[in-house]
C-alpha cells in the first residue's frame, strides 16, 4: 500500500510500504477512506517529537472501513465504517477504567502515528479496536466525521469540560485556529454569554465570528482592556489557552477573574511563567491535559443531529494521494488560509449521504 | 487601650490608642481574649505588604468577648464568646453569595490588620460581625479555638478541599511550618492512604509525624525519588504547596502523577516558572487562593468534638501584654520552635472549661 | 393602597389596605409595577396552604421600584427599578450562606405572599432587601422580568440543575404549563440532544414545540413507548416532573434510563408509589426542592442578552386593578389559554424600552 | 468438582458437578480459596429470584488462585491470586466506560451465581477476567479479602459515595447487618461528626458500635426522635437504608434534613410510599444503585494498609465442603449471631501471612 513515511527531520515521502496485518486479537484493520493532518503532525515532521522514529507512517485521525479484525473484537466487524480515534485505549489499566484514556499505561494513548504507524496511509492497524474506534451513523459524511478523531473532542474535553464553561460565562479562547474554533464552536454546547476570540491573524477572527465567537480582538490590540471592559473590570470566567506559547499561557492568566478557570490545550515546547506573586491569592484554577476521547460517542451524536457545525472547517480537500500537496497547503495557512485539510472523503463514502453531500 | 500598631518597615509598638466604637451598624466590638500572630503579620512588618499603612493596628486572629453591637447585628449580642475570622463578608456582593468571602467586593475580604485595625489589640472593631464572627461552643478553650481564626480553615480550603484529598490518596505537604501542618492534620479527614510531608528543619519534620504524616523527607534528600519509591513511579494524587517561593511549587508540579492535582496555600512574592513542556499532557490541575472560612463551622464542630488535634500546634504561651516578646519569638522560629505562639486564653476565659484546661 | 386580600377558602378581594411602611433596618418598601399570578396562589384560596391566614394580601412575584429603604439597606436605594424574588433570604444562616436560600431559617425562605403580606398589591414590604430583591437592566421590560421571580429559577433550579442536563442527554419534561416550558427554555442552556414534553393538553405541547421541545406526546398516548422508542429502550438520561401529582411522578420514575436522574418540581399534595423493587438496582438519583432563587442574577443576565426567551409565556396582560379579572382568566387557563398573566408592566415602567415594547 | 447446586426453591445440594472450562477468550478459570454467602443467596434459595434456574451453582464472591486464562486476558496469569468481584464488567459498553460496571449491556453485571454459574464451588469461570478479577496484595488473608468482592464496595459506592458523606455529618446507618456494618466501616473514610445506626437486634447494634457507630437506637425505640435530638431538630445529612423493607426506606426519608441525602442499599422486593406531599420542598436527594465495584481497588489498597477493618465481621469459618452447615449458619442469623461466614481461607493461603493468621 502507499503511505505518508517519516524519513527524520524534513523529510517524509508518499510510498509503497507493506500492508499491515493484525499482530494482536484486539487489533483492527482499518482500510482509511478519510484522513486529515494535525498541526502536530507539522511539529513531527520538523523534528520536534523526538520519540518518532524515521520509518514512522505519520497521522492519527481517520474515517475508514474495517476490513479485518482479531479474535478478540468484539464491538465492530469487517465492513463496519468507523472512527478512528487519535487515541487509543487498553480498557484495563487505572486510567483506562477513569475514562482517562490519554494516559493509558497499558499500550494505549497517543501510539497512533507516534509510537506505531498512523493513519496517513491506505490501511492502517488500530490496536484496542473496541475501545479505540467509534461506529459511525451513515449519515454522517467521513470529511466531517474525522474532524471528531482528535480536535473536536480536544478542545471539548480539556478546554470546554476541565474548563467548566456554564450558562452565562465569559469565555476567551485565545488562539483561532483549528483547536480553538473547535473550542469556540463546543463552548457554546453550555450557553455562555459570551465568547471572545484572540488572534493575530484577521482571517482566523473573522473565521472565528463564523463559527459563534461573539466578539473577536486582535492579540496585537489590547485583548485584555476588552475583556476587562466587557466584564466591569472583573475578568474572564474561563480563559482557553489554543496557542502553545508561553506568551498566550501568560495572557490568560491575566485575563481571568478571581475564581475562574484557565484551561491549556496548547502543546506547548517551552516553560511559561507562572505569576504566582499576582495568583496566589486570587482563587484560580488552572488545567493541563491530553484529550482522552471519552467524549466522542456524544460529539458524533451531536455531530450527526446537526448540532455541532464543524463542517465548514474543511476549507481544503484532496485525494489520498495528494498527501505531499495537502501537507503543503495545510503547513503554508497563513498564505493558503487552511484551517483543515481533508483527504478522501465522501467520494469514498459507500454509505447513503444527504443530498448536499453527493 | 493597648495594641500593637505598626509604624513602617521594622517598626511596631505595644502601646496607648483610643478604643475602638461602633461606626456601621453591622459593626461589632469585641474584647480580646486570646489573639496569634501569623506569618503574614511578619512580613508586614518587613515592609512586604504596602497596603499597611502606618499607623495600623496588625492582627487578624482572635478570640474574644462581645462587648457591643450595631443595631444591624443580629446572630450575635454582648457577652457572646465568638471566633473573629480573619476574613471579613459583606454577605452581599456576588462572591459573597457563593460563599468566596476572601473575595468580597462590599468591603470584606482580607480587610482586619490590613487595611482596617486588627485583633493585636485589647479591643477590635469588626465590620459584618453576623458573617464574620463565630459564636463559640463554650467548651473549645480560646488558645485552640484561635487556631481556626485562619490557618485551618486556610489548610483545609485552600489545600485540602483545593486539591481534593480523596480516601486512599498520596499526599504531599511541602512545607511544614503551622500551615502546612494544619494541612497535615484537616487532610486526614478523607483518609488519604499516606500523607508525606517535605521540609528543610528536621524539627518541622518531626511535627509534621506527630501530626499525621505517615513519611517525613528532608527538601534536600530527593523528595521526589521518595515520593516516586512510594507510588510505583507515578506519582502524588495530591501535593500542597505550603511555602510560598518558586522552588517549593516547581517541586509540586514534578511530584504529582498525571491526572493529579496542586493545591498552592504559599504566599508568593516572586513568579514560578511553569514548566508546560512537561506538563501541557499531563492532566494536570493547579489552584491558588485565599481562605473564604466557608468551613470554619464546619471544623469549630469538628474541634469541639475532639476530631481535630490543632491545641499542640501552640507552642509557646503569653499574656496580651507580652506582645513584643511574643513577636520576637515568633519571629525567630528556627531557634525558638514556635509554631503557633498565642498571647491571652483560658486564664480570660469566663466559661467552664475541661478540667485539663483550669 | 389596593391590594389583592385572603379572606379564607374560596374568598378574596381586591380592597383598600393601609400601606406597608419599613418594620425593620433590613425592609425595602416597593411600588409593584409588574405582577403575575402563580398556580400557588390558585391553590391557596382554594385553601389548600393552611398556613395562609384570613387577610393575608397574596403573591410573590413581582417587579417594581423601591420608594424606601431601612437604614441597613446597601445595595438598592429608592428610584432603583427591581425584581422582587419569590424567596426571601436572611443570609446569616446556614442555608443561606450556602445559597439555599429556600430553606432560610432567619425568617426567609418563601415568605411573600404566605406568611407575610405579598405583591398582589400597589405596594409591598420586601423583607431583606439586599438578598432579596434585584437590580433590573434597563431594558429589561417588567412583563419580562416578571417571570424571572419565581417560574424561571424554579424550574432551572429545581429542574435542570437538579437533573444535571448534560450535553446530548434525552430530556424528559412532563407538564407543559408555564414551570414546564421553563424547564424546557432553561435545559436547552445545556444543549441536551433531544426535549420531549409531555401534557393531556393539545394546546400546552404545541406551547411546548414553540418554546423549544423537540417532540411531544400526550400523557394518554403511551408516551413512555416514545421515550423508550427514540432511546433504543434505555430511558431518558432525565426526567423532569412539573405537574404535582402522583400518577406523573410514578410515570417519571419509569421513564428515566439506568443511571438517570428525576428531577421533582411539582408541588405535591398527596404520596406516590416508589417502586423500589424495580428501582432498587437501577442507579436513579431523585431529588425535591424548593427553588433558592441563586440563580436569578445569571438568569436576568441572559434574558437581557435575549438568551432566554420567556416573554411569550405572558398570554394576558391587564391592569393592576384588574386584579379579581387576571384570578379569573388564570384560573380556567384549560378554557383561556392563559400560561401566565401580567397586571401592570411596560406602561408603568419609566425607563427606556426597545422600539417594539413601546 | 464440589459446587452448591441450586435445585429450586428451597433446594440445594453440594454434589459432584463437570469441572469449568474456558469458553470464552476473556475467561479465567479460579480455583476457590474461599468464599462467603450472602443475603442475596438466601433469597435465591427461598425461589425469590426467578431467573435463577435449577441447576445453576450459587455464589457471587470469592478469593481463588488462576488456574487457567483465554487467550485474550492480558491482566493476570495462572498462579495469580485474586478477588473474584461480584459484577463482571465486558469494559466496552457505554455503562462500563462510564465505570458503571453493574449496569453493563455487554453480558457483564451481576452474572456470577445468578446468570451463569457462580463461585460456591471448587472451581468457577469468570468471564472478562480483566476487569472482573483483582489481583491480591499477598499479604492481605483470603477470609479478610473477601468482604471486598461485594459488602464493602457495595456500602461504600451505594451508601456512602451515592449518600454523599462529608467531614462534620451526622450519618444514620439504617440496618446492621453486613452491608450496614459496612457503611458504617466505610463513611468513617470521610470523617462524618457521627454515625448512627439503628436496628432491631441489640446484638447488631453492638456489634455497629464496635465497628465505629458512635450512637445505636432500636428501631421499636423512636430513632427518629434521636436522631431530632442530636440534630437541633434538623435531621441527619445522610441516611443510609441497608435493610430492604418499605418501613425502613420511609423511616429514612423522615430522618433527613432539608438538603440531605438518602441511599438507599437495601434489595427491596415491594414498593414504597413517598411522602412527596412533605418531600416536594425539603431540597431531598434520594439514591439507588447496584454496586459497580469501581472502588474495589481503593478499598483493597485501605484493606492491605491497615485502614478498614472488616475482618471482625466474620464471625464463622468453614471449610469449603461444609457448605450447606454453613448456609445453615448464616441463614439462622439471629439465633447464630453470624454476620459473614467464610468457607475456605487463610489454610489454603498459599502466601506469607503475617504472624497472626498463620
Amino acid at each position: 500500500m502507499k503511505a505518508l513515511v517519516f524519513h527524520g527531520p524534513g523529510r517524509t515521502s508518499w510510498q509503497d510500504v507493506p500492508d499491515p496485518s493484525v499482530k494482536d486479537a484486539a487489533d483492527a484493520i482499518v482500510r482509511v477512506d478519510a484522513v486529515t493532518i494535525c498541526g502536530t503532525d507539522l511539529h513531527i515532521v520538523k523534528g520536534d517529537v523526538p520519540e518518532v522514529e524515521p520509518g514512522r507512517i505519520l497521522g492519527h485521525e481517520a474515517v475508514g472501513t474495517v476490513v479485518e479484525t482479531g479474535g478478540d473484537v468484539r464491538t465492530v466487524r469487517p465492513g463496519d465504517r468507523v472512527l478512528i480515534s487519535c487515541i487509543s485505549a487498553c480498557g484495563r489499566c487505572r486510567f483506562c477504567r477513569e475514562a482517562r484514556y490519554g494516559q493509558c499505561r497499558g499500550g494505549g494513548g497517543w501510539v497512533l502515528g507516534h509510537l506505531i504507524d498512523g493513519t496517513q496511509a491506505e490501511y492502517v492497524r488500530v490496536p484496542f479496536a473496541d475501545l479505540s474506534v467509534h461506529p459511525l451513523p451513515s449519515a454522517l459524511p467521513s470529511h466531517e466525521a474525522v474532524l471528531l478523531a482528535d480536535i473536536f473532542p480536544t478542545s471539548y474535553e480539556v478546554g470546554v469540560v476541565n474548563g467548566n464553561v456554564r450558562p452565562g460565562d465569559t469565555v476567551v479562547v485565545v488562539g483561532a485556529g483549528p483547536i480553538g474554533l473547535a473550542a469556540v464552536v463546543t463552548a457554546r454546547l453550555y450557553s455562555p454569554l459570551r465568547i471572545i476570540a484572540v488572534d493575530m491573524a484577521a482571517s482566523r477572527l473573522s473565521a472565528a465570528r463564523e463559527f459563534g465567537a461573539d466578539a473577536t480582538v486582535s492579540a496585537l490590540e489590547q485583548p485584555e482592556q476588552l475583556v476587562e471592559d466587557l466584564t466591569d473590570g472583573l475578568g474572564a470566567d474561563v480563559v482557553v489557552e489554543a496557542v502553545g506559547v508561553p506568551e498566550a499561557f501568560e495572557m490568560c492568566t491575566r485575563m481571568v477573574r478571581p475564581g475562574g478557570r484557565v484551561a491549556n490545550i496548547g502543546v506547548h515546547g517551552k516553560p511559561a511563567t507562572l505569576h504566582l506573586e499576582d495568583l496566589w491569592i486570587k482563587d484560580v484554577t488552572l488545567t493541563t491535559g491530553l484529550v482522552d476521547t471519552y467524549s466522542t460517542p456524544l460529539l458524533l451524536r451531536m455531530t450527526a443531529a446537526g448540532r455541532l457545525p464543524g463542517a465548514a472547517m474543511v476549507t481544503h480537500r484532496f485525494e489520498l494521494d495528494q498527501m505531499e500537496e495537502a501537507y503543503d497547503v495545510f503547513s503554508r495557512a497563513a498564505d493558503t488560509g487552511a484551517l483543515k485539510v481533508v483527504l478522501g472523503g465522501p467520494q469514498h463514502d459507500t454509505v447513503a449521504l444527504p443530498a448536499e453531500e453527493q
